[in-house]
């Protein structure tokens, strides 16, 4: 295909919002927004001056690229109301395999931003990195072109590779956030202020930038510490996910520096 | 007690050289390091101008507060090997009671400083949360004053307190580490680079800075998508340990999400 000019977002949430900005950013036209909640595409489509409306209208706005950006159970729901048309049509889901847009009669690609977004706190989307996929070469060529105007961590990933990755951030993204969640419980019931273990969160995470998250690893499990370990799950025996988790977890590091 | 100005160190590890820095900094006096591996101790001791050598001479150097600073492990045989003295005896740990000194005929209390330490690492100690414990009034106000010339985050916490507080780092440093271990795994394996999944990392402790974690909750588990969770299990079937892990921890997302 030619150069990506003209943009079209199907969905209006986070992940669009953020794509949005950074693709009219680089000078990249956003020629429409459309979503099943007309609200939402409306507030979104009137920061571009783009068109919004019925999904029928989108074969009229000769976009090179749609990007749908829907909740991965929506997909097919709304695939069913986008007219096939002659722009590339990339889904921006970590989870979802680029078949899935196969049916519809047109060129089908990826465009994955791996980050955890809300729609109010500003990232640097130039860090963020950024996967792309596409059935024809030409097409990830153009793909991969876009993406490096606004990040500089493009890969080429495979849907097979992108799920693994997706399998990755959900142990250390959304499990390790839930482990937080778990330390401030055990702390707000003490009376103790959350932001006593902040600063070794942060550093936690800063460590790994450098160190193999193995040789990072410290702790009384690290260490076969068991007398400390024995005495943690005698004090969360009041707490049994809590100490279920404890048991399994220090179990899996002493197990995984025997190997 | 009057001012604390003498200080001892007892132990030359990790916390020991990052405290004497700090407190030597802060115009503190280090007037001895005692270990029981003596080449440590003259490293640590020759940086400060201070002696080091046989335990006995300990109460000669007069010091007001002696910073016992060696595994948990090893802590009743250095204790057993310090002369009773007229200093302010503490020791650096997160899991042990103070009580652990109460053997020694003389003042007691606890320094902990909350954080992952290595000694090649620097780091920004002012930022570091500095617990401290002591059985008399007049000895915690010393140990506090010290305390907030080297750290902007002083905290009076019971012995009770820090058990809990050490059980909530484990969580959220130990065990986090542990699944960006299992990520780089599973990404390596994939041949993708650990480094694509970094800034998610960063940005999932940089969030929790103004969320509370329970609210900045996201992926599969936390919106119930069970389609992903399943799909997810199947493709971490050849490693049982994951597949339990992930199991685990999505389950008890689920249901902390219910009550």
């Amino acid at each position: 295909m030619s150069e990506i000019k003209k943009v079209l977002f199907v969905g209006a949430g986070n992940v669009a919002t953020h794509l949005a900005e950074v693709l009219d950013a680089a000078s990249l036209q956003i020629v429409g927004v459309f979503s099943r909640k007309k609200e939402s595409a409306e507030i979104l489509a009137q920061a571009y001056k783009a068109i919004f409306g019925d999904f029928d209208e989108i074969q009229d706005l000769q976009a090179d690229l749609i990007i749908l950006s829907v909740p991965d159970h929506a997909i097919q729901d709304v695939l069913s109301k986008i007219p096939t048309n002659q722009a590339l049509l990339v889904h921006t889901s970590g989870s979802l395999d680029m078949q899935i847009l196969q049916n519809k009669q047109q060129r089908i690609g990826v465009f994955y931003p791996l980050q955890t977004f809300s729609k109010s706190k500003k990232v640097d989307f130039l860090q963020i990195p950024l996967m792309v996929e596409a059935r024809e070469t030409e097409d990830l060529e153009a793909l991969e072109k876009i993406a490096q105007k606004i990040s500089e961590k493009v890969f080429r990933i495979t849907s097979a590779q992108r799920k693994k990755i997706h399998i990755a951030a959900v142990f250390s993204s959304n499990f390790t956030n839930h482990l937080f969640h778990i330390a401030e419980e055990l702390l707000t019931k003490e009376n103790i202020p959350f932001e006593i273990i902040q600063p070794l969160i942060a550093e936690t995470a800063e460590k790994i930038k450098n160190l193999r998250p193995f040789l990072a690893q410290t702790g009384p499990a690290a260490r076969e510490d068991h007398e400390t370990i024995e005495k943690h799950l005698k004090d969360l025996e009041d707490s049994p996910e809590y100490h279920e988790i404890y048991k399994l977890l220090s179990h899996h590091i002493i197990q995984s520096r025997k190997q």
